[in-house]
């Protein structure tokens, strides 16, 4: 095959399976891992699955993300959506399309990190797909699997007039970083250049993952993984909840700060209710809200009106992020 | 978005999932469907779980391929996953990458086929992602679960000498169906000139997936499914059991016949020996080898030499489909 001896073309899938599902060897055992037609998990009760995949170009670029970047993204993303269901993140699948002329370099050094991140969160690597796709294309695709320890879900649909709305985690720091690394792009300045604590949560996010099961069995109605915007997925949990959303401009004041050390006012507005890749958790508590959550404001009837998020008074926009009608860049 | 308007890039995705979940709903119930962080699925037992990718102009080409015929080929070859390993189907996920140009009649026409083939298996469909990629790109990407009603997996590794090698289903179907397609596609002929019969298999493959928990039960020792070809996939099972497995010629005529009616001699030998996506079951029963299933030859000790497959006496070279180092075509 024409490619170089540099790329995953030159090698089988055997071959390259061998020498990377050792590196991705997780922190959690199986019934049966990797290497069969299937894999079993090892589970308590009924499984909590989800999935979400990153494309190149789309969703990182090579320039700014390192291989152990995107699998900290990846990675993080799929246990996100398992916490925000109040589960316990304990087993991941992993698919690679690979153009081959993918430096066999990247996919090691991806298949490294995606086992220290299954180490770090307690979670086995039970096997993946590894596929060769057309030139220019290499995506990652993660199922992740959870379990709920006897605990119902926890949806979006079960929030109440009363309830308490808070957060664990930032809002809107992966937007500040994508902000300065798009302005960075376009006027052809260094990534290097940018601060590096601006950069952090967009390049290497990280999740409250301990906290979905903690808001769990504190009595949480609802919540939601920030994926793709606090006004996005707090509109997400209204609709699904019917009910309105009502968020206290003062308790975003502290997110608010922290984005405009780096950025102008307006455009950190922006990024701090509709930023995307945020991967904090949103929840409505009946009852005491539990530490390392902060209150944003309260559950109320959507009486008359339509189910929504209101700020400052008024009914908020939905912003954020669409995988197809992309906002323009801030 | 400067899209055409019957683009995907056109919509939103939740204006894109209002309209395709609808037509996917699967043949059976969850504990909790698409539409939240994750889905939470009705399982009995450890679940057994696969994944894999079919990737546009790599698995499929638009100008052989229907919408309903990818959506075929990407369950039944993740099903036949689960019937290997001698669990019942139960449910999956679909991640669909789509170049934003991609034709949403593409997707709605690929979305309703998945919904008849999740019924007429009777899994559901739990949830899945959707995402946009770069121009030229189109992905489909599943996930597939399934149970064991309480039985062991049956794996690769238990083929014992003496097990009797038998097989369900057809060989080399696939494989003929494609290679005529490619020699029409280098010659210029028109695909519709071709034999239908000798296209079904691969354009619209099924497996024989109640027959994996069918053998469970019989007592098989090693399961695989067919689909990098029987050589392979026949010598994963020889060395993850450390055995020999010795195949009869006399057992492969009759589809050995069948391919010798659309193509030549020594390719068909190629296309039943070599031929993958066939998604037939090769097992290997210590006792007695149950109906609809045929007995292709013996297991043997390796002895002295190499786990392996042999046909004819002669160790059998494995020729079979490698996701990178494909092989030259018939």
């Amino acid at each position: 095959m024409a490619t170089s001896p540099q790329g995953v073309g030159g090698y089988t899938e055997d071959q390259l399976l061998e020498g990377i599902l050792p590196l991705m060897a997780g922190g959690r055992d199986d019934v049966l891992g990797p290497g069969d037609d299937a894999a079993v998990l090892r589970l308590d009760g009924p499984p909590v699955v989800t999935t979400d995949a990153l494309v190149l170009g789309r969703d990182w670029r090579d320039d700014w993300s390192t291989p152990a970047q995107v699998a900290a993204k990846a990675v993080t993303q799929n246990l996100a959506d398992i916490a925000a269901m109040g589960a316990v993140p304990t087993s991941l699948l992993c698919t690679l399309l690979l153009d081959p002329e993918t430096p066999v370099e990247w996919v090691e050094r991806f298949a490294a990190a995606l086992g220290v991140q299954s180490r770090r969160y307690a979670v086995s690597v039970a096997g993946g797909d590894l596929s060769s796709a057309p030139a220019g294309l290499r995506a990652v695709a993660i199922t992740a699997f959870g379990e709920l320890e006897g605990r119902d879900p926890v949806t979006r649909a079960g929030a109440r007039p009363g309830d308490r709305i808070a957060v664990t985690g930032s809002l809107g720091r992966s937007a500040v970083g994508l902000a300065l690394l798009l302005a960075a792009s376009s006027s052809g300045q260094g990534v290097d250049d940018l601060p590096v604590e601006a950069l952090a949560h967009h390049l290497t996010p990280t999740a409250p993952l301990s906290q979905g099961p903690v808001a769990a069995l504190a009595g949480a109605g609802a919540m939601i993984d920030l994926s793709d915007g606090l006004s996005r997925d707090a509109d997400r949990v209204a609709r699904a909840s019917g009910v309105r959303l009502v968020l206290e401009a003062d308790a975003l004041a502290a997110d608010l700060n922290w984005a405009e050390n780096f950025i102008a006012r307006g455009v950190a507005r922006q990024c701090v209710l509709g930023g995307g890749e945020e991967h904090s958790l949103l929840a409505c508590f009946p009852g005491e809200v539990p530490p390392f959550w902060r209150v944003l404001g309260r559950v109320e009837q959507a009486g008359t009106g339509e189910p929504g998020v209101w700020l400052d008074g008024r009914p908020l926009p939905v912003t954020g992020w669409d995988h197809f009608a992309r906002p323009p860049a801030p």
